[in-house]
């Protein structure tokens, strides 16, 4: 990766530690170009608020992070999600974020072949809330870990076919290397986001090795066995040319001075990804 | 699943507080028609003693668990696999297993596909030794959370092609509901496995909701969101008539009174698979 970082975009999330102020003056002095937003920190700040921080700041903002979890056994509770999934395209649109990104869910107590219809059915009452808000979304394919409960899409494949199936310009794809590095069709299905034009984010972190918790446990790039230049190169060929998105949930990094986190980021984004 | 136990077979490492001479006493008294045995307990017991404890058991021995671990970097570590292989071959044959299930292995130091290429390599190599010991060899795909370091076989699919590719009889497909129940592919993987013949084993339990820890946390049958039924019906419609294995690595089933976990055992097996 080049030394220029106008193209990294750091989850505020990998930093949970900061508020959004601080993320965003850290970030802003050490050059780097985006953030994407979790909800909790433009909550805790307050959206007004994060609105003023996010448009005085040179840091873009990339996404909003995270609606979706779509499927449930009962019509209320598939409803009651809709409205929350408006409810985050309205606060995607006031702090400025051009997308929303989806972690579609699963309901344990149904097949994932009932999951994946509600979750297309979810995605299709929201375009035209997206379309007003003028925020898209993006389907995250999830490591299949996380098939109980946290999301029915757990290939690339899976996440093409629904948006190919969806087939709107309002819902394209965010590639993340932890979720799907494993997939030895891995290559030929980001060339295949890309031919569609669905490819909307590229998501970066490392596997580390051993892993010690099922979701608070991601590594830097280059902490563990993702080839991630290697997809990089993918997702590159597949004509992406946004933002290299920094996301990491993990106790260790979090405990660290966020400071000293912030170099170790820059210096993985520029010499392991 | 009816309420003869004739084709319930049990993993020793699923009552692992019991020593084998236990198990075996406790499986027969309970009519369970059959044990595979993993090396921890055969080799606590001694295999000799281990041989004559099955020899007299009205308890059939299925399988023997676990070899594999063909991936290293160096040249060196590849042929000490493939020797530990061999003895474990060996051992199989020595308490009458007929079967050595292969949890493949992978290095994180290294491509997925270049361990591919090694754990096929080290299975053709055992083919002669597996022949002259009468025992044959099950590839197991494991769950893509244990790409890094476990099994660079993550789908059913791979597991096919890599035995369809190797083509012998001596090397055939150990199907486990844990790490494949999330494939949207796996009834036609299942049926491809049947039609090759490959289908050689077939192990069921639980993925609990939500898992706590990524390797000891496993759920008994009906525990969990894994549809057993349906699977067990799929490798059913592929001419599979051998045991129904039940493999449960779970700190809270071996911290439970080992008698009254068989009996859940037993109920689960005849009412939740």
């Amino acid at each position: 990766m080049p030394e220029d970082l106008s193209r990294l975009c750091i989850h505020s999330i990998t930093t949970k530690p900061w508020s959004l102020a601080t993320a965003l003056d850290k970030y802003a002095a050490a050059g780097v170009g985006g953030i994407s937003v979790w909800q909790d920190a433009a909550l805790a700040t307050g959206l007004p608020e994060a609105r003023k921080l996010l448009a005085a700041s040179p840091v873009e903002v990339v996404s909003y992070v995270r609606g979706g979890f779509f499927p449930h056994r009962s019509r209320e509770a598939r409803e009651k999600a809709v409205t929350a999934n408006r409810k985050m395209l309205d606060e995607a649109a006031e702090i400025g974020a051009p997308l929303l990104v989806l972690v579609c869910g699963a309901e344990p107590g149904q097949s994932l072949t009932e999951s994946r219809k509600q979750i297309q059915a979810g995605i299709e009452r929201l375009i035209p809330h997206a379309m007003e808000t003028g925020v898209r979304l993006a389907i995250e394919p999830l490591h299949p870990m996380y098939a109980d409960t946290r999301s029915a899409i757990n290939t690339l494949a899976q996440a093409n076919e629904l948006a190919e199936a969806i087939d709107h310009d309002a819902v394209g794809i965010a590639v993340d290397v932890y979720h799907l590095w494993w997939d030895d069709g891995l290559e030929s299905q980001i060339l295949r986001s890309g031919a569609q034009r669905n490819l909307y984010a590229f998501h970066i972190c490392d596997w580390k090795v051993p892993t010690m918790d099922m979701l608070n446990d991601r590594g830097l790039m280059g902490e563990g066995c993702i080839d991630v230049p290697r997809i990089r190169s993918w997702v590159e060929a597949a004509g992406f040319t946004g933002y290299y998105e920094v996301e990491i949930f993990s106790h260790a990094h979090w405990a660290k001075d966020q400071d000293f986190f912030l170099q170790e980021i820059l210096a993985a984004y520029r010499e392991k990804s």
